[in-house]
């Protein structure tokens, strides 16, 4: 009997295959240092589990409404027209009936933007390097994807000529996520205002992965959603995983035109009915709470504080092969190791096996990605001490 | 901009118009009696909650493994042979680490099965009338679905005669819901073995959704996976929300042949990632707990006091032009208005509209359902006992 041919196309993830190794050296005794998943070492603020535990006492343990609980639509929206700055005349630039839509995470919402848009056979332009499922899922989809070069040289964003170059007649949408997993790049308002342009000239959509928006170590990122003139080919995603260190709560959102709304709700409520009521009302209660907001930031103290620790150790080993340069957002380095003529495969499981340090090779990244290591700081300050450490040490005594 | 096509197929659920029908209603501040929702009127049994709330508390708000946890898999894999006889020779039948996935809710297994197989154009063969999702999803994929009549007179079951008769060479898959929404109704065993033949015959995958094994007030239904022989063609659908009282929670699995899962859980990966570790703590508690089991037997045993509450008013009522059948099964009765000579849709709206109370015409699950009204037992008791009043009043004074 066939199967659907699609997922042919789709390999396990590097990632998955990175972790699954450690799983494996754990259960055999040995400590691993963790520096390979994305995921806060934080737990989640007690006030929002409380949140939580409230609702599920109350009875929020039954369906709810698909398209979201209203009370969240309106943190949704209120939390864009704060937190990116879309507000216009004091407007929210979000209607909570009809443009707003509650996903199962940031992932969730990707994938029905994606279905609600793509058609068999549209092209999705995504820079390399990026998350690898932004990828599958357009494959999933029946879509093809195009990678843009985004070379290190250029931070590690794809030319405007280079998203130009490659544009075909099949191209439907571009796929954007700053702060950058796995590079923690973003790019100035005024290259956004040219790829708005772009997309706006050429009939494109704009899918912009802003999972990371709360995590950046300089000048607030700009969000696609700040564009009023391009507000009707925009589809903004984000949940609220990095930022609340919730990653397991799998709540996030879409913020699009209501016909994309209108489609991606058909899509929920036929995969997935809802969300879980309960968790609707945490993932309010995060949006809403000041309290919350200063954990959040006191968060983002914590992975700057890490950053700090990092660049220290560097300086402390000049003349490392590895180049380590900080990054702008997120919770990632992205090690270059190129001037050691190694796989980044080959390096990571290296640096695992010699050193039990647990990292992901930029080549699950892309072709870009190569020669490259991404390493996270969502990991305690000592982790991340005597991690970067022992890279540097493995890497200075090759 | 275009968007998928695909979704102008796919409308709005004659379901959901109600529900919203019954909200503007309410908020009007008319007393509505809920009999269109299948929603069980239960609390989640609470040692389930604190199961949740200790998880939480112990850190599970982290992400987890895209499979699901290994206890809850190990509980689904006890359940199974326990609950459907699938026990052969005192081996768990199916295989923790491949071929059981950890998914969303029912919806979403049912949705992660047809998307793991179906190409382009294939088709598969749905009962008339059956729930509009199951459809829906398959439009969704690009398949197209074959509907089969399942007449009252045949107990809403399909004759082997017409699944047979409804085969192209593009026919890939068979989706049968026993018991069955809207109709309680389910086949015997001997019925189920034809059924597996015929599959067998014409290399068909059987996908059961059996949300509702555990509603049952005649001899326990018997499960697709009682069939050795059909095993690797069998995919299994199930979901703790009708058993448990835990729709909100959204949790349930699919039980599969490897290869079906494989594609699942590359699937699951790049829409979901994972559901809610702390979700999956509680589904492993209620699955393996001796309490809740019996929790469940007593709620089993309300719905069929309810059954009974409203065959007594129903024979109070002699010479009603409405049909009134006890279910085999589920939560549901599927009333018969085809003496008024009015859609059922026409019916619903009346009825909602003069006595307040919210069904769902039957019209909503296929051409078959057309004069029938479904009305649940997923209520409180007085509810259910002045909801069938009313609603044999109102066909009274016509």
């Amino acid at each position: 009997m066939q199967l659907n041919h699609q997922f042919d196309q789709i390999y396990q993830s590097p990632t998955v295959a990175v972790a699954d190794r450690v799983l494996t050296l754990k259960a055999s005794g040995r400590k691993i240092i963790p520096l390979h998943v994305g995921d806060p070492d934080f737990a989640t603020p007690p006030s929002v589990m409380n949140a939580a535990i409230n609702a599920m006492r109350e009875g929020f343990t039954h369906y709810g409404p698909s398209r979201g609980n209203l009370d969240l639509r309106l943190a949704i929206a209120s939390k864009l027209a704060r937190g990116n700055n879309v507000s216009l005349n004091g407007a929210m630039p979000y209607d909570t009936e009809r443009e707003i839509l509650v996903t199962h995470g940031g992932v969730h919402a990707y994938y029905l933007a994606m279905q609600s848009i793509l058609n068999p056979g549209d092209e999705v332009m995504i820079a390399d390097p990026s998350w690898a499922t932004h990828t599958n899922m357009v494959i999933l989809l029946r879509g093809s994807v195009i990678h843009v070069p985004a070379l290190v040289e250029n931070d590690f964003i794809p030319l405007i000529e280079a998203w130009k170059n490659a544009l075909t007649r099949k191209t439907r949408a571009i796929v954007i996520n700053y702060p950058a997993n796995p590079t923690g790049t973003y790019p100035s308002r005024q290259y956004f205002q040219q790829l708005m342009d772009f997309a706006s000239e050429n009939d494109l959509w704009i899918v912009s992965d802003e999972v990371y928006d709360n995590l950046y170590y300089n000048e607030q990122p700009v969000s696609a959603g700040v564009f009023p003139d391009a507000k009707d080919r925009t589809i903004l995603v984000n949940s609220l995983s990095k930022t609340y260190a919730m990653t397991g709560w799998r709540v996030g959102y879409l913020a699009a035109p209501s016909r994309v709304i209108d489609n991606a709700l058909k899509a929920g409520q036929n995969s997935i009915t809802c969300v879980a009521p309960f968790v609707q009302k945490a993932a309010a209660f995060a949006l809403n709470d000041e309290g919350v907001q200063t954990a959040a930031a006191e968060m983002r103290a914590v992975y700057a504080h890490r950053r700090e620790i990092v660049m220290r150790v560097y300086r402390e080993n000049k003349g490392s092969l590895v180049g380590v340069t900080p990054p702008m957002g997120a919770f990632y380095f992205f090690l270059d190791f190129r001037e050691m003529k190694l796989t980044a495969q080959n390096i990571c499981e290296q640096i695992l096996d010699e050193m039990g340090v647990g990292l992901v090779p930029g080549s699950a990244f892309g072709k870009q990605g190569e020669g490259f290591v991404r390493m996270t700081i969502a990991a305690s300050d000592s982790d991340v001490e005597a991690g970067i450490k022992a890279i540097l040490d493995w890497a200075g005594r090759r």
